[in-house]
């Protein structure tokens, strides 16, 4: 018991980082690797999900699944879209518990659900919980906070095991989020019979090697995170795009911008720039590609000469070694290479440090921004 | 032969109008009553769409419909989402196109695919929808240039009959592809038997009241809209909020401004702003609020206190004698009272009407804006 308090009171500690963000950032490696602990054995093999076993058999014959959040954790939801479709070949709608809940869904009871909340306790995702539930939908959570009122809700779940988070923009309850979702889509591929083995053990062997890639962003690439983030403190507004597990990096990436800047960033598939988001491009405007080495880097390499034949400024989060992307952009942000499942994982690292480093460039209150509270438990 | 092109030389003519984005704004009581011409009787309480029909049995076992589009169309696509899934029961996904034709999307030959492109020649639609053939999905078009590369691609299909749309920011072709997306989910509500009959013939009347309605705003409306132009023309950001239906209308309001006054406007569900963009919110700040009179009007009174309470400056959209908002909004444009399914239809309107009339005031080339072509016809 009073081991337990010590550890808590460690958690709650900036120790030696100006703010707890930072502290957050730099706990990645170690709190990815607490949610991959006890579950991922890479070296056997398996994936132990105890909370998926529960719904087993509502989750192999899950017509759909509907992944439910707010905020930061539908990014995440985002993400786990793309993950499911792809390993276990089954739909998945995200929604925005928001509008999910008064939108009177189609909800039966073959349908699995998924909530993803840092707190447990964000009012709407709850709601719509509730009104799920009553339909007789198996309800899986992905939550933070032991004992909150969503992970009391649910009938089975995986929790994150990030420990406290302080700082109001989440960055280390996103990346341990995506890491479940890793778990939990991988797990189910499996139990689908949509995976193939060796592409299952490469991708366990991948995920594994995550914290220490996430370290190695950390010790190698904040100096260079720093300079973008003086170089372009003082622009008005950002464009952030990602074409497929990239594009929801791309709205995470704007969106740490606005809580913690007040910059107005805005994140978008980046094919989509030419149906309207390129007019606001001029010789000002800094645009942030989300650009590592996956199966769309061709086109994601054409977005971004046309933006810089319009002028625009580019940053990229590229792979190292990446050149092409390298010689086009005004400046990159250099993650390890990675299978483009597990990428997200890392190429959201930079997109938090930038948004935190700007924000402590412009002098700002980045552990408590303006307007923002740390979890939404009013509607 | 000879009066088929005079028509067509009017359709392209500006008349007494400045630019053809106005000129196409004030024809659209009688675009939309074009689109529903033919196909919508009320008196007599029956829709028709022969290109329904078609694939009639497709539609009535369909498990569920995915909706493919980009840029505005898309914005369409979530007004279908909305209207499809809450009138005919039947679970809808709105892609972006570019996004679904990379993602080895999960397609039987139990869906149907809607398509939404003004000009057929989209062309991350049109693989998108390609790839969907193979796979044996039942293809409907909505698409407004006859004869276009995806009208000839899909199985069946309804045109929007908004005729030649000129400006490069889509006004008319929109309402049209919305009022098409009315008529189908109507109709296919009425086959699949979850929509009662009196709601039915509601909703008929409803929508050939729009029309009127819209032509009310176009002649009481756009000298307040104008003052609110000449008010907030200086500002560098506008966010827009709306739940429900109104929530495709705050981002299409948002890609408007984006497009045609170079200002970073962004849309979003109302809900969420809390969970980060109300970061952004200060005294200069204009947010435009959809608030017009539904379900969850009492839940937007509450969103815009929020936003006075942090000083921003809020501008509504709101149904005519709506006092509460009224008094709570720096400046209101005011849209006839409609049934919520078919409002977006008025909603629309005077945000379409405001970017014009700013994108006026910067002295901007409305018609042609910096950067974005009328169709995108590469990837």
């Amino acid at each position: 018991f009073v081991q337990k308090l010590d550890l808590e009171l460690a958690a709650i500690e900036k120790g030696n980082y100006d703010h707890f963000m930072l502290k957050e950032i730099h706990e990645q490696p170690k709190t990815i690797l607490d949610s991959l602990r006890g579950r991922l054995n890479a070296e056997q093999g398996y994936i132990t999900l105890s909370g998926l076993n529960k719904i087993e058999e509502k989750l192999r014959n899950a017509n759909r699944i509907v992944i439910v959040a707010c905020g930061t954790s539908w990014h995440a939801g985002l993400i786990g879209e793309y993950l499911i479709e792809e390993l276990c070949r089954l739909n998945v709608e995200v929604e925005y518990a928001s509008e999910f809940r008064y939108r009177n869904p189609i909800i039966s009871p073959q349908d699995v659900i998924i909530a993803i909340s840092q707190s447990g306790e964000t009012a709407d995702t709850l709601v719509a919980l509730e009104n799920a539930k009553k339909q007789g939908a198996a309800i899986f959570g992905i939550v933070n906070v032991v004992g909150s009122s969503i992970a009391r809700i649910t009938d089975a779940g995986a929790y994150t095991h990030a420990g406290p988070e302080i700082g109001v923009a989440s960055t280390k309850a996103f990346t341990a989020q995506v890491a479940v979702l890793q778990l939990f889509a991988l797990k189910l591929a499996q139990l689908r019979g949509t995976i193939g083995d060796s592409l299952f053990q490469h991708l366990l062997h991948e995920l594994e090697a995550i914290p220490a890639k996430v370290e190695w962003i950390l010790d190698n690439q904040v100096e260079a995170i720093k300079a973008i983030a003086r170089r372009y403190r003082d622009a008005d507004n950002f464009l952030y795009l990602g074409r497929g597990y990239n594009f929801p990096i791309a709205l995470e990436g704007a969106l740490k911008l606005k809580e913690i800047t007040y910059i107005h960033a805005e994140g978008y598939p980046a094919a989509e720039m030419k149906h309207g988001p390129i007019a606001l491009v001029d010789e000002k405007l800094p645009v942030v590609f989300v650009a590592t080495k996956d199966i769309y880097h061709e086109k994601i390499v054409s977005n971004i000469q046309e933006i810089n034949a319009r002028k625009g400024k580019v940053v990229a989060v590229v792979s190292e070694g990446d050149e092409t992307v390298n010689e086009l952009a005004e400046a990159v942000m250099v993650v390890p290479q990675a299978h483009e499942i597990v990428a997200p994982l890392l190429s959201v690292i930079p997109l938090q440090l930038l948004a935190y480093y700007i924000g402590v460039e412009r002098d700002l209150d980045v552990d408590k921004p303006r307007n923002l509270a740390k979890s939404v438990t009013v509607e």
